[in-house]
């Protein structure tokens, strides 16, 4: 069957049930490990706390254009999207492997400038850029690998349980509203397109709160990166329960409802890249994690009862609503 | 200026500097960190020895090429060159993370070939495969990373002294001559054929040496990758001292030899992709690690007193030889 059939997602649970089937479980780094392929990080047990680690591959004309980012912001966001991945597991970032992929044609200058960007964010976040890997290529390859280190408990996908609220912070849909300003002609005020294009270009949201979410007792968490609805359901699949959000209690951005209109409830639902946390909880836990943050996450649904591990909408009334919320999946929505 | 002008390592050494004049010094993280750019692997203190992380990229016709190598092999030695580099700083590899860009219009059941090569030497090496990300892309690119745990001293490229002797694990070379009896036309008996073509498809030396090594007192190693006389020259770049090499003493293998003829001494020291261990140690250590190993390493030369850095071959008499032994850079030999 083509990769494209199969799509993103049926290609990775192959890869799981493969890995499963063939893997020697009794090898001490895999009695070691606590988590396995299927969350934002890879973990394991070590002495110092629980070691975690992640990576992201983005391909020219797959993930980024030149056309509408530069490389200094492509370096900044290359290393967020990866720090968010260690800050919905509840960690603290520590250390980064860069690795590159590009054409003899392109400048070093430009390299130079990826990594001031990697580097500008790396410093915010007391990252070391430890090493990495140049290498020949026709396209622009960026993977960044990075490391970080759990004191406490991680939050993981698979730990929600029927009785959670449903909980996100910040404004989901910023993004996709960036991506559609930077590729298509809107009519925007420069402080709409400003924020749109920061929101894609530059993501900046608040990527300290894992830590002190996981010691306020928050065990279910994840970042936006396929979209808010597609990222609830992995943590429905995961954890083998539903969800209902309910569409008047999401977080539209005014700015959203003002340019995109009717469109702005599927770009807050489906658009991805936002890389702020989505979390559930019980309602004392989420209680006790209002009083402790300065900006408190919005609740907009809860854990249901089991099968069929799906998130449902239901509008004011408590009517079920239909919206193709289907997530981000590098085969189903070709670029 | 242009990557292709400067080269693979004019530019490695800018982002070096760059990192260097631009991070935070006082994060725990880089006060922990033992070796960041410029070895095998970076290194950084823990409570449960030195961890180690190092990453590979592979991009499809740079790299490897389908006429030449099927998928299994193909995961076989991306993780290999990984355990290699781990092995020469003298640690254990410990867990991988696999990210891949694939086309499409690709078959899942080659992935799925890809993934038992990974698995099938992460197995024979106690390595847990433990996550990755896949990504659309054009061209098939393989981008893994391994962790590794040193329990004692590492091994590093910057700890060789004057005095100390040259020694090399194998015969360097097997690989390069794969490559080339897998690219033209040269007429091999079955034999040859299926040793060049297993050292270039899917290497397979010892990598389990580089603990032993280092608990024997081996301070300098390097994992051969762009060839045995450039990878001793980013030694002595690194230890601010220079080689000479004896040519006689160069383990040759008699096939290189018989089917390449003068141009096989060429290929031993110019080869690359070996993924054997280059050495440099006192006498008195190379007497422990003679007596410690079944397989001794050949010496074939020493460490000498400073500039210009650089490697000098002699000749059974004495003479200084001179062979064209610049090693792999990716913009400088392009495929």
């Amino acid at each position: 069957m083509r990769i494209a059939e199969i799509g993103e997602f049926g290609l990775i649970t192959k890869i799981a049930a493969l890995i499963d089937e063939i893997s020697d479980g009794q090898s001490p780094a895999r009695r070691d490990l606590l988590l396995g392929i299927g969350d934002d990080a890879a973990a394991w047990k070590s002495p110092g706390g629980i070691e975690l680690i992640t990576t992201d591959i983005l391909v020219e004309e797959v993930h980024f254009d030149f056309a509408y980012t530069d490389w200094k912001n492509l370096g900044w966001k290359s290393m967020a999207i990866n720090i968010s991945d260690i800050n919905s597991m509840g960690g603290r970032p520590r250390y980064a492997l860069v690795s590159l992929a590009l054409p003899g044609r392109g400048e070093a200058g430009d390299v130079l400038d990826l990594y001031r960007g990697i580097l500008e964010i790396s410093n915010t976040f007391g990252i070391a850029v430890a090493g990495g890997n140049i290498s020949a290529s026709d396209k622009v390859v960026i993977n960044i690998t990075l490391t970080g280190l759990a004191e406490g408990n991680i939050m993981t996908r698979s730990s929600a349980q029927p009785g959670d609220l449903v909980a996100v912070f910040g404004f989901p849909g910023l993004s996709s509203a960036g991506r559609k300003a930077l590729s298509q002609f809107i009519d925007l005020d420069a402080d709409a397109l400003r924020i749109f294009k920061n929101a894609h270009i530059r993501p900046s949201p608040d990527f300290n709160n894992g830590p002190l979410l996981a010691s306020l007792g928050v065990k279910t968490a994840i970042d936006i990166s396929d979209g808010l609805a597609a990222d609830l359901t992995h943590i429905c699949m995961a954890s083998g329960v539903a969800a209902t959000l309910h569409l008047n209690n999401l977080p539209v951005h005014p700015l959203l409802t003002r340019y995109f209109g009717r469109d702005s409830l599927k770009m807050c639902l489906a658009g991805g890249e936002d890389y702020q946390l989505l979390l559930t909880a019980a309602p004392d836990v989420l209680k006790r994690v209002n009083s402790a943050l300065d900006q408190a996450p919005v609740v907009i649904g809860e854990i249901t009862e089991g099968q069929p591990y799906a998130v449902s909408l239901l509008d004011e009334a408590g009517n079920p609503v239909h919206i193709d919320f289907s997530g981000w999946d590098h085969y189903k929505h070709p670029n």
